[in-house]
This record gives structure tokens, sequence and C-alpha cells, in this order.
């Protein structure tokens, strides 16, 4: 445990969970990002420490005061240390481009937390040529993080096609009746294809952990 | 105007919309019913009047005392009278088998509206080899009236197949978070194919009564 | 397809539904529609291709870079290249002054989706002797957009008087308990009134692509 | 104040408000419904009670125990002793025949209350004719309680017409998205007629005693 | 009828409900307010016509651009012309400053619809003291406007009191669970005290309307 | 623990808590309760175990096989063992008869953790002088729980009146936009009387088991 | 494609994706019930097919017709055909009783789809010296599924102890404001926890065919 | 009473309740917090006045109005005046760093009111360790306020470890599906654990109320 006036850091969490350490950057300013970036970066100098949803201004003080951190500006988040070697494949499906954050976020949760990321993007299920134009990389991931606002119904059609592990992840894109996402979240719990879990609105990073945990521990294909 | 006692029948509406008489069954005793569809229909004896909604006591009531009344056991509706020549044809596409008694009411309500029926059922988002395998009955309709619970998610997968003017209609089928069709009601509001309208769950009857006007009033084919 | 960096535009749309190009400019910067637009003429230089949801910066961006662009500004919206012939007639009905931009926004789409539009305005349903004034027009149309918020109860009025299909459009006017549009949206969903579908709050593209497509399909008067 | 064991009568509310002895029979028995009554009439042998909300068994038990008491099988009510001498009138306007329930309650307390009660059913938006036809009588009540489902739109329509308070119950009287009287009361809420006020879904008995005050102190026409 | 370009202006509503002009401010430019209380003032010159939701620049443009108007800086309101002559009283009860707004466009309201005003500010629930010693006050109303946020109890508690008609305005003050105003109009709309009716959150001016014409149709006491 | 095969029973909960064993009993069969309270009064003989939430069914058949339990018919609840000496009192105020059962299982849930009970019933806001009269015992209880359902409004008048620590209790006790007594929740949770604290919708276990912690610990008067 | 008449049994699907075929009960007679299983395991002689949410009358009806089906009567589900190899483990973590029904349908799914299953029940909470001493076991798991009502705290706690993919399953169990398992399923998806996914209220099935995809990839221990 | 033109400040409330005069300053401007402050503490020299949610700008006017308050950045607040002897000790209980603001205004809102604070900070449930090692400091408490967002479940887990009073608060802090903090507020008034009682989102301080009303008047030990 590490005190740094301001927030206690967990720094033992790694040994618990196997994870990597992740800093929430929503509600921090920029000067404590970077302390416990810097304060966790330490404690793990050989592997990437996370921080997500960084205001535009933590970003840019991140990437002055921390010149090694890698900066994820689409995902609003930054790195610091070396990626681990992935073992195991997450593909990571977008409905949408402006379900692009949260793709973003959600393959960088990925690769930090050491497994491999395949990016599928625009694959919106108005467009249904498209999605069945990569239904062979979809069955040869290990597990699936499907990334869907408005009526949120792409994770339904994918877990129609392939009998791979899904996680779905609505996003507030849209406006009116999707009630910030809802819709979209909604739409996924009530999904009628088997094996459809959901995080919470936005939040790649927590289907990228879950996936990320499901690829590495898979038998090599 | 035809006084009941219990209700005001309005039998002019014919004259007014081009639509025939409608009884809302619910909430009305068999008896009600059954009075109710012989007053419309000795005003409207040459056009089928149509009961929705009808209690299974409603149903039997009906079936005794007006032998000339057409039953559907499905729709848990009744006609009396010929129905019209159909103009134009709508396509009633229904995701799963739970959703056939609504998928039946608004096929009912077309056909007594004036217009042709094309039946397309069990094509739900999970299994796209079905709904791909009709695509050209779907293409061929005036308008198509679309019939789905839990994700909600046909509508939008249809929408990006065809060009034609869509119906959507949420169904109640569902458990937990559809929030008795409030799920599939959302998802289809936020369909990210455009051309989708909506009704009200269950609301097989009012997305005939719209798709049977299109589809009257279309060029034919 | 053509890929812009970020996006991929498909430009196909088209050929499969009849409809025209239409970019969704809600969280693209003014550059990407500028880009977006440009892309879709080069491919469709025939037809008019259609921006909704423009901000400020868009507009203004979009006037200056395309000045060929036609830029509606209650609308909030913009096409580029030569609207189409008009096939039968849509009347965009708005119950108050506040909703004239979803109107706006829908008689743009109808008319880029090639059917002809008359604009009926102010025609609230605490003053109906406006409304009855103008029965034979609405009567006249092949369809017909209802736009209001607040109570959301000027499509049932409407429907009452005529039996030409109805698009309702519910707007977030109002205020406390019209929960951003949702008392509207779901007064429309309950109407009284045989026929009425429902599009989502502020949608008027979305009642604008359904309904030109049921009017540019309907015999001619 | 005089106790039965299983409840406090408050016999001197008479005195405090003007208005009668009211038993809100829902979850009461039969027997303790006709207790109350007893003892409620005691104390005011001059002035009719009233008891409302009864179970078919309470309605049943009341009309055999108290043989001088009046049953309204349609509000599922009943008074105890005179009415009293109506002054002013109250119009009870109702959208359906499904609505009678509500207005019938609201009818019966206004005239427990003391205000004379002119009923106007069956004239939903959707057939304005029967509305206009009744104007007169609309604007010659020194109050109006409009009752009605689904969409709720009445009041609006009716505040359009006249420049008489109007009291707006909604009913819960439809089905899905009306999220039992959910809907109509929000329609209500927000309704662009000014002075429409609202009171709970199917209470009819709130709306008539706001009703009765009012038009009892009106100034007689 | 007066077109004014932007909006047509409803000159005629005096005539058929007994009620002054009014202009909602929200969403109107302060030209265009200015224009409008322009317009009815020049059809209305001897009755005083409403401007209400003016934004803090409405009301710096109108009190410039019209020297005549009387502006009212809490109810952020105008009018324009001399104020009726009142007939009857409503006493305006509000139960925390923060409410003031609210009860101060009320008070307004009634004023221009021709009705007397007693403001009684500051008598919470949470301190009983204050609403006893203001009881006759209350009493001797024609009708009572009652505005409360955060659990909206005074309304039942006011109505406990009195037999007077009861008009309950909800306002949005409070936070969390507060709902924006919804937790006090629930409350309202469930009152245990009978009569009390309510209108939407924050709609000082609805219930204004409502309960002047209550009062000024009342029998002088 | 205890293992009953249906269940393992906690019987060490009393040593960690110092609160006594209790039986949650909705979902429990008849013969499940009579055994867990057996099971655990034999660990503990020497101190009451409750049984809550029986069903009629649960309630006889723990009469039948226990006669020493104790059956509180209103509480819906079972007690076997004798009650241990009240330190301290807790008053439980319930605002109308229908919360009676709600109340009733607070008594009871407080006697069993070892405080003394005084009850007050019928204190509805609408009738004041009531709740005045009983200011004196409301000051001299040690902790309160205030009972009421439909607008909640009790507690915040009860917390204006006396300083003592005040837990609110929320009843299902309403119709219509009660909402299954979420108004009177979030009336509670937005009390302008500070101090009051709230829990689950007719929870009077929750609630006395808090009171009679804070009662026992309490200096003696 | 076997068609029934009733349905049309898609027998394919477990060449698609892997997994057994499956028939959701609710909503179908006992006699289509068992005339699904018996077409499935025509198909599938050599694999288990299963039949889930079945009432009393269908898993009455099933035991009957189909000797060799084994009921589960917790589950109220029931399996024909013998069961595959389990490849990995998931461990099955309840915190009460009352789950036990949706935790034994998601055992029973994980078994029919090919993985081990370790149940761990009654591990609330509020007693966490329980869960504290089966940590190992859930750390040995290669998927957990972590069932809750209530206010669905128990995958969270989980969550922090080890760093195994977690599949969280909401109950409807609990009252009031647990709005029927909304709560717990709220409460879920907010998880502080990383890597917690979450399913539909209830939804036992959907969670186990998730884990069982992932325990019978994973590489052996 | 003391009339300060825009509000009667009651500063007779310390004799009715025994607690300290509060200023809720949100909606308040810097000079009206100043004038009530210093109208508060001359009347009441002898013990601190509070003042809660203040703006920055608010905090800023104090510090230099009132050279003797003490204000407290995190919180939000400012006091004026001495503090009182602390009676009895509450702890205060936090999951997270995004929680600091609201337990801070719960400790500063119980030592106002008299009772000692022992906070306990970052203790969230997904890293047990750390409550389990303050398990002596909770027990020690006589009660505990209990602070989380997101999930909210940490007040169950105290809840099972010790049996002194708890009073829950859940903040805003989370996003998507947290609504505001709504997910928070479910959890705890659906606890598990016996006794949990909970108060508005973000309300400190009336947490601090209840809670330091109990600690003030328990049993020394």
């Amino acid at each position: 445990m590490t005190d740094l006036g301001f927030a206690r850091v967990d720094v033992d969490r790694a040994a618990r969970t196997g994870d990597p350490e992740v800093v929430y950057g929503a509600g921090k300013t920029p000067d404590q990002v970077v302390a416990i970036l810097r304060a966790l970066h330490e404690k793990h100098p050989e592997r990437a420490v996370l921080a997500t949803r960084l205001s535009t201004e933590s970003l840019d003080v991140v990437s002055r005061a921390l010149p090694d951190a890698a900066i994820d500006l689409v995902a609003r988040a930054a790195t610091l240390g070396p990626l681990p070697t992935p073992h195991g494949t997450v593909a990571v499906v977008a409905a949408g481009t402006s379900d692009a954050p949260v793709a973003a976020e959600a393959a960088l949760t990925i690769a930090v937390h050491g497994a491999g990321v395949d990016r599928v993007d625009d694959v919106g299920v108005a467009g249904l040529h498209r999605l069945l134009g990569v239904r062979d990389r979809l069955a040869a991931a290990d597990c699936l993080v499907v990334v869907a606002g408005m009526e949120g119904a792409l994770p339904s059609v994918v877990g129609g096609l392939v009998g791979v592990p899904i996680v779905a992840v609505p996003t507030s894109v849209g406006y009116g009746a999707s009630l910030g996402g809802v819709a979209a979240l909604l739409a996924m719990l009530n999904s009628c294809a088997p094996g459809v879990t959901v995080v919470n609105i936005d939040n790649g990073y927590g289907a990228g952990v879950h996936a990320a945990r499901v690829a590495r521990q898979s038998v090599p294909r």
C-alpha cells in the first residue's frame, strides 16, 4: 500500500488477480493522474499500467510530464511501461464510427491485460454484408467484445453467427429514447443469442478485462 | 350514431376514414361484444367488421351467438361479414413462435382493411440464414410489419435489407429487463435503419391498419 | 465502399434501398462532414445527398467549403446535388413554433427522398379551428408526418379526421414532466386513432424517410 | 373522534372543511365498511356519507346490511343519507366507455359534495364532431372534470374550446406503453391548454371533490 | 390571426376563453418576445399581456424596447398593459425560499388573469408553527396555489387544514432522488388530502390560470 | 453453522452483531419455516427468534406445530422464546390504518431486538391536530419509526416537531402514481427535515432493527 | 430444419456454434415441450438436449412422456440424452437460498454445455466469513457464475478476491425497491470490480452458456 | 424569527430540536450565505453554525467576509463559531476517493452536531482486506455512516461485520447505468444486512445529523 496523501494506492492488486494496475481518471486532476501513474510504474516497472477516462487536459499533462507514456487519443487513455506478450486473441467489433472511443478503450485494455486484439469496425446490423464478410475472423477469436449504441442489436446478430464467448458493450450513442444508452443496454440484456454477457454503458474497460482474462487462459488454436 | 345503452357506436367511421368498423374487446363483456358486432354488421353487411383482444370466454360466446363469424384463435379475434378484395401486399414478419398472436392480429387486421398478407415466421436475428432466404419476398411487399420481442432487433436487420416502408411491433415476449416489452420498444425506436416506424407493445392491430392503408394505395407492381 | 480513414462510407446503399445517401452529423467534426458529403456527391452526382444534425459550426464550414450545398438553417441540415423529381405528397403538420426544426428536418428529408411536401404549421390541439380549416389538405396527402411536443395529442386528433397513413414525431419541446419528450412519445404510442405509427423523439429524418417511401409508391390521385 | 377498534373515525372533518365524510374502501373488509358507514351516518344523519373503491363483495354486503344505502355499481361506490341540494354544475366528460367507472366515481362524489352534475360521455379526440356538438354544455358548467385513458389528449382539446376551470383525470385504460395510466398522466401534466390541473390515475374521487368545491362557491349564472 | 413571419399569433384567444394573451418565452429570441408582446398589446391595449419564462437577455431587451412593460425579475416574466381589476383572492403558499420564482410566476399570472393575490412564503412542513399561524388567511381565500419542492408535502398539510380548492405546484428544487421534481410531483398526486389537484413541475403559470378562473367566478365573501 | 439440507442456518449471528436470529419467511414453505424456527430456538432457547413475512398458511402451520410460538396476525410474523428485557423506547408512528401491518412488523421487531415500543397510530398529515396532541410522546422516545404510504409526508412533519433520530418506512399503500410505494419512498428520501433516514418499501423489519439498536444503547432518561 | 407445425426447429444450431439444442419452455404447452425435446433428441441422440423454464405441469408431463429424461425440480428444467464429458470447471456461487433456482439453472446449463460445475451456496456478503472460506475453490475455477438478488453485491466482493472471469446473474429475489431484480441488475452493471459481466435478471441459462464456453476452451490446470 | 428580506431565518430551531442552525447554500448567492451565517452566528455565538453545498465563489466570499469562519474545501462547507464538545463517536466509512466530498460533509456535520468522528477511507468492497483490518474501529463506534457510489455494496458488507446502527449514503459517483447514483441508492435500500437505513444521494449532511443524534445520546463506552 502506498499513500500519496490524496489516495492510498493498492499496489498489490496484481498479485491478487494477475491483472495490471489501472487508474480511473474521471474526477481526478491531471497532477493526481500523473502522480498515481508514476507511483504504480515504479512499483511495476516491468509491466504497463493503464489510465482511462482522461480529460483532454489530463491527456496533455500526462504526455508532457511522462514522455515515456503512450497516449491513445481515441480511447482517451494512456499507458506507461511495456505491454505484456499477448496470449490469445479478442476480436473487438464495433457497429458505428461513433462507437470508436469505447472500442478503442476496450482494445487498449485488452492489450494491457495480456491478450491480442483484432479490430473489426463499422459492421452495423443495417448492413449485414459487412458483418457476414468477417465471420471467419470472428470465429477465430477466443472472445468477442461487441460494441454498439442506438438499438444495440449487433451482439444478437454476431451471437447467431459464432459460438465464441461474447461481451456486449452498450454505448451512449443515440438521442431521445436511447435514454443515454439505456435502450442499447436493455436490448443486449435481452439478447435472444445465448452466451451474450453485458457490461455498463460505455464500459470498454470492463469488457476488455473480462475478455482478456478469457483469451489469455484459452488453449492456443 | 347507434346507441346501445352501454355504448354509442360510431357507425359513420367508415365514411370518414375508409376503414372498416372495429370493436376493441378488452374490458367488454361477451354479450357486449356480440351486441356491438351485430349492430355494426347490420349497418355494414357488405364488409367485414373486426373484434380484437377477445377473452377466451368472448371467443366462445361470439362463435355460438354469431355462427357466421370467423374466429381466429391465435389472434384472439373475430370477423363478421365478407373480407374485402385485397389491394397490394403486406409481409408480416415475426421473430419467434411466441410472437405469433401479435403477428396474427396484424395479419387479420390487414386482410379486413383490404390488403393482401404474406406471412414470414420464425426469422429471428440469431439465425440470419432464414432471414436472408426470404429477402425477395420482403422486397416484393408494399409494406412490412415486423414483429419481435426480447431485444427487438429484427426491424433493424430487415431495414438494412430492403427499402420497403416498415412498421415495427414490439411484443411483451421476454422477462426481467425486457420490462414487459419496453426493451424491444426502445430498441425499435432507436433503429439505425431509416424508415422504421413503431407502434405500441403488442399492437398488431395498429400496425395492420397503417400497413394496409399503405399497401392498398400503392401502385400495383 | 469508400474508405476515408475515419469512416468507411457505404456508397452502395442507394442500390440496395432506393434511398439517397445521408450523413448523420452529430458527433462528427465539420471537416468530416465536408469530406463525407464530398465523397458521397462524387459517387452520386445526379442526386442530392443529405447531412442532418449539423452543429452551427458545421453549417458554417459546409456552406463555405461546399458553395453548391443548400443550407437549411431551421432544419440544421444541408444538401448537395439536385433534388429528385417529387412523386406523391406528404403533408408535414406541426403543433407549435417550437416544433419547427423537427418539422423542417422531416420536410427536407422527404424532398431529398423523392416526394413532395405540404407544410401545415401552428395547428395545436388547443386551437382546433386552425386544424379543421386544413382538413382537405390533410386528406389530399399520401402520407402525414405529424410533429408535436408537450402532450403529443395532435396525431390522435388528426387521425380522427382522415384515413391517411400517419407517422407521428414526438419532440423534446416541454419541461418538467415532459421528460425530454418521453411524455409526447408515450402519448403517441397510445393514440386511440388507428394507423398512427411513431418514431424516436425529434427524429424528423426517420419519419421523413418512411413517409417519402409511402408517398412515392402511391397511386397518383 | 369515534374509536371502532380497527379505526379511529374522524367525525369532525365536515366542520373543518365543509365536506362530507368519506370511507376509502380499498383494503377494508365488507364488515369494516358497513361499520364505518353506519358510525358516520349516525353522526351526520342529515347528510350523505360516501364509500368508494368497494369490492364486489363489499358492494353486496353493504346493500344487504344497509338497505337505505344507495349503491352505484359502475362507480363501485355507495352512499348513505340524503344528498345535499346541489349548487352550481360540474360537467363530467369521458373519452371512452372504458373510462365510465372513473367518470361515475367523479359524478357521485360531486353530488355528495353538493354540486350538480352534467355527464358527457364517449367524446374521444379521434371523433371531434361529438365533442364540438357539446361545446355549449361545456361552456355552461362551473368546472369540468375530463376523464381519459390511453394518450390522455381530451383535456387539451377541451381546454382549447372553453375557459372553464378543468380537472383532468387520467385512467389506467390502455396496455403496453400506457404503463398503467402513466402515459395519460404525463400527457395531461404537459397539456398545452392553460388551466388544466391533474389528479392521480383513476382518482375520480379527488377530481370530484375539487370540482364540487369550485362549483358550489361559484356565482350562479 | 396575425402573422409575424416566425409565428401566427392567435389574437382571438381572449374572446374564446376570457383569458388574456400570453407569450411562452422559452426558446424564443428576445426580439421575437418583443415583437409578439407588441403585436398582442396593440390588439388588446386595454388589458395586460403576459410573457413568461424569459431569459436574462430577454428580460433586459424587453425592459429597454418596451419601457412601459413591467418586469418581474423573480418570476422571470413581463407584462404590458394595465392589470385588470381583481375579483376574488388566491393565496399563493410557498414552502421554501428556493420556490420563490415559481410562486412569483403563479402570483403574476393570477393578477394578469383578474384575481387578487395573497402571498404566504416560507411555510415548510418542517416548521408547522408558521403554517398554523396563517390558517385564517388560507381559509379566507377562494383558491390556494401551494408551491413546494423536495418531498412536496405542503399541499397535504394545507389540505387538512382548510376546505378551499387547492392547486399544488411541484418544483424542481432538490437533488439526487428528487429526480428534477418528479418526487414532489408524485407526492402531490398521491396526496391523502382530498381536493388537491396538480400541475407540471415548475408550472406556476398553469396553476395561476386555473386558480384565477376559480377565484374570479366565486361568490364574493 | 447448522445444515438443515435446504439451508445452512447461521446460528452465530447473535454473537457477531448482538441481534437475535431471524427467519425471512417469504418464499419458504411452512415446513421450512417451522424447521428453521425450531433449530434456531434450540440454539438460543433463552432469547426469542423471529419469523417475518409469513403466508397465511405458514402462520397456521407454525401456530399448530409450535404451540409455544406467539403469532402476530397483523404483522404476519411469529416469535419463539422469551422476549428480552426492553432497554430504551422506540415510538412507532403510523399515518393510516392501511399502514398497520408494516407498523406491527416494526413494533414486533423492536421488541424482539430488546427495546420498548410506544405505538402511535392514525396520525396522518391531513389531520395535524392528532399529531400535535402526541408531540410529547414523540419527544420522549429514543428513536422514531414513522410509517406512511401515499405521499409519504409524515416523517417530514414529525421531523420538524422533535429532534429524535427518525427512521422512515414507506409503504405500498396507494394506487396509480404511488407506483407501489415508490412515491412515498422518494418523498421520504427528499425530506426537508434533517435526520430522517429511510428503509425499503414495507420494510418494517429493517426499520425496527435500526431503531432498536439506537434505543437500547441510549442513555436512560 | 424440422417443421413441427407449431414451430420450425433449428436442428443445425449445434454445427454452427458447438452448443447443444435448447428448448425455452416459457409459453409453450407441455405437449409442445415434449414434441420439441423428442425431435431434437432424435436428431442428436448422442448429446443431451435441454428444456428450461418449465411449468409444474410441463415438468410432470415431460417426466411421464419421456421416462429417459432427467428432471431438475429446483432448476425447473429437463434434459434428454447423455451429458457430455466435462472440460474445465465453472464455480456457481449463490448468495441466498432464494437464489437456488437460478443457480440450479446455471449449473445444469453448464453441464449440458460441456463443462464441470462446482456449487458454492449461501455465501451472502453480510456473512463474509463463509465467502473467505471458499476463496481457493473460487480461484481454482476457469469461470465464475455469481448469483444474487436484493442489493446484488456479491459479484463485487468475489471480483475483489480472485482474477477469474465472472458472469453475474441478478435475481428477482426481493421486494419494494428491488423493482423485480432491477436493483441487483444495476448494482452488478456498476460493479467496482473489473471483469464482471452481467446477464438478464434470473437468466441462469445465459450465464451458464457463456461460462461453459469459457471453461471448456481453457487450458487445463 | 429574523427577517433578512430574502429569507425569514428560523433562529429558534435549536430550541426545538437541539441541533445547530444550518444554511443550505445551493441556489443562494455568496452574499446571501454570508448574511445568513452572520445573522445565525449573532443569535448563537456560543455554538458553530454550518453552511453546506457552497459554490467555489461562495467559499471564497465567505472566507474573506467572515475571517473567523472555518472553511472545508473538500466538504464545500463552512462553519462559524466554536464546535461543541463531542459526545460519542461516529465512524464515517468511505468506499473510494471520489466519495470524499460526501464523506467530508458527513464528518463536518457530525462534529457541528456534537459528536466525535472517526474517518475510515478507501475501504471498497473489491479490496476486503482493508475493511477487515478496521473491523475493531467500526465496532467501537456508536453509529456508522457508510458512503459509497457505483454499486453501493459497502453498507451490506459492513452491516455483516458489526451490529452498530448504520446510515448508508449513496453517492453520484459512477456513469451510465449508475443513473446519477440511483443504482447505489437502490442497492442500499435492498441491503441484506439488517439495520441499514439510507439517505438521499450525496446527502452527507442528512446522514450526519441522524448519526450525531444517535451518538451523542449513546451510553459512553
